[in-house]
């Protein structure tokens, strides 16, 4: 067998071409199976993935941060890792067939809205290369092709990854035109991406804020927004003070430079008085730097002030904004106005203001008495994510596999005409 | 009480955060009601609605056509049928509360994905007064504020409408801003709309393709494009020869100036001979321009010769485009390739046909033995439709009222933190 050669070109627009007649074959293949041969790929041209990983590695050396190296960094560990969450992956259940309505119409007609592929999504992401095979696995389960445009720092990476996930499409019988990359590092190639008006279906952005404002800026194919985050814990006049306390550190330390962090803590006036020093205190001894409101430095004067910006800002870092509020009202008000509607919690143990603030409360995923931290794919039960989006149309929250699909009708007739 | 006052300003952006904020009570009031009394107060405000429509009817007399002014007529009879739609969409079942999914976590996390409103909903659409209506009460029965862009033909039209609209609201103790027209008839005030990324949280064009190439291609805005329909119905070589004529007379005559209507008839070469002329003579008769290939012209002389450009186009009139076709293959090839994605029909007596049919071409309804005009959400069970989806994302096919809405999370705890 020879090799399938790596895509190289920029034609965008024939790639995405090539990729939908490439796709239209994923919905009746093993697509579990071939995830696991994609795993025995990857493993066999472990050689060349990870001499890849080192030129960009030697060539990213000095120029970016070193937690940016680390996410780069590929070795046979963190390989394996990959591998292992491809046979995830294929022990999920099949999104495709899914039947999600029925019934027969008075004239007869036999209506039924079945699960389908998209057929060609495109991923903009940065650095980490992991996330090359992550989202390839999870576009081609769902029956879709992929094509995927990563950084320029993660270049050599991406192309020895792709090229043994291509490997592995040929080897099932499939086209490896299914998984392609976007092989030019310059942003023209990200703008070409988003002008694919009916040639893709959908574009996912994922990374900081600024390539997420480009890809909605620009695109005119429907995008998915994932990931940003100024997520609220707030503490209610009624909250257990060990709960409260538990549950803000956690949202706060336990990894703060993710999605689903605390960036803000919100406390009722009733009970700032005996809960903000300590809280304060325990997050400062952790390294958090707080910025907090007027009443928060009354009671806590070694809080730096927070300015007005500091309410809109994701730090995803140890900072975190600290504000006392008059009410519950208050506090959704705040929420409303400065969340960017991803994961929002209450400590409380007032039954009426555990429901008034699931109710009122406009995001994605709305807590009583929990952590923020529990919004993503794992933990709610879907199985790997592709990220979690911080919109309201398609998907809202950790996005899985079935949001990776779309819909179609199904009409069975036996010579139905309108009248 | 003192009448509101209509809205005027075209600053769009504080239209839309007072619709935010005039919004956020319809989940939790009685929007049923509140329909009711839109109803009482249309009929109530028919005298200013009547002579309203009847100066935009002599501004249009003699500058737009005899079909466009009729469309844009309103009388008593129209009106009433408008307050009988509303009736309609209050009889619906609410979208609002449904339990989506529901499980306990393995750390005792009661998780909960809950449908809830949209928020501020945008609609731009062209001409017809019963729009207003219509689409104001599908967005408050799924509990979302709308910002409405009419057209200037209707101006005046909508302007009374609103104002009836908003008089029920107050009368209600809802806010009147929870409708508002955005009442500048300059393409701007469109423009503007699209920009509004965060106040607004979806746009629906409605209208023309000119209208919807500019909203998809300037929008800031999630959009859902609505309505083109370049629909086939094809010949199987195992046709009943009576029911395929009467699907094909039906899709392209019954209503010719529809979305659903076919616009491409395709037959199989085996029984294109015998089936081919008399089905064309019976749509010319019903005076259909047939355009076909050369195939069809030699079975069929009479035929004007079809140019490339016909294959992808909507005529939305009494006009056909026909071919002869290889096989099932060619013909799911040539749908897939030039369709819109919107209704495809395949007349059959064939089960494994009629199956490859519906699992290969990509369509928002695909039919065996039926008519493409039954795609709509009267008929699909669905209630009133806001439009007929022909993307992928949020919704496809017919949008009813929970097309309109968006879930949340609903997480309840017990102090969970993550490890």
């Amino acid at each position: 067998m020879t090799s399938p050669k790596l895509q190289t070109t920029v034609d965008v627009a024939s790639m995405a071409e090539r990729a939908r007649s490439a796709g239209r074959s994923l919905a009746r293949a093993d697509r579990n199976a071939l995830l696991l041969a994609m795993g025995r790929q990857l493993k066999a041209h472990q050689a060349e993935i990870l001499a890849a990983n080192a030129e960009d590695l030697a060539s990213a050396t000095g120029t970016v941060a070193a937690a940016l190296l680390d996410r780069l960094m590929l070795n046979e560990k963190r390989l394996d890792a990959i591998i292992t969450g491809l046979h995830q992956v294929a022990a999920l259940p099949d999104p495709l067939g899914e039947v999600l309505e029925g019934r027969t119409l008075s004239n007869g007609l036999l209506l039924q809205k079945v699960r389908v592929p998209l057929g060609v999504i495109g991923v903009v992401y940065e650095s980490r290369p992991n996330v090359t095979v992550d989202v390839a696995a999870l576009c081609l389960k769902a029956g879709s092709a992929v094509l995927l445009r990563g950084s320029a720092t993660a270049l050599h990476s991406n192309r020895a990854l792709i090229q043994a996930i291509r490997v592995a499409l040929a080897e099932q019988g499939l086209d490896p035109d299914c998984v392609q990359l976007v092989d030019d590092p310059d942003r023209a190639s990200v703008t070409a991406l988003l002008g694919l008006r009916g040639k893709l279906d959908l574009i996912i952005p994922r990374g900081g804020s600024g390539l997420i404002n480009h890809v909605v800026e620009n695109s005119l194919v429907p995008v998915v927004e994932t990931g940003i985050g100024n997520c609220h814990v707030y503490l209610d006049d009624s909250a257990d003070p060990q709960m409260a306390s538990d549950i803000v550190f956690n949202a706060k330390v336990q990894r703060p430079s993710v999605c689903n962090a605390a960036e803000k803590l919100l406390i009722h006036q009733a009970i700032a008085p005996a809960l903000l020093p300590s809280i304060c205190t325990r997050l400062a001894q952790a390294k958090v730097e707080i910025r907090g409101c007027e009443r928060t430095r009354a009671l806590y004067p070694t809080a730096k002030p927070a300015a007005t910006s500091d309410w809109d800002m994701e730090y995803l870092d140890l900072i975190i904004g600290v504000r006392v509020v008059d009410s519950l009202e208050d506090a959704i008000g705040h929420i409303n106005r400065h969340g960017s509607q991803h994961s929002e919690a209450i400590v409380t143990q007032n039954y009426a203001h555990a429901e008034k603030f699931l109710a009122e409360v406009d995001a994605a995923a709305v807590y009583v008495n929990a952590s923020t931290r529990f919004t993503d794919g794992f933990e709610f039960g879907l199985g790997a994510e592709v990220g979690i989006s911080t919109q309201k149309l398609h998907a809202r929250g950790p996005m899985g596999l079935r949001d990776l699909t779309t819909t179609k009708y199904l009409v069975r007739g036996s010579g139905q005409i309108r009248q």
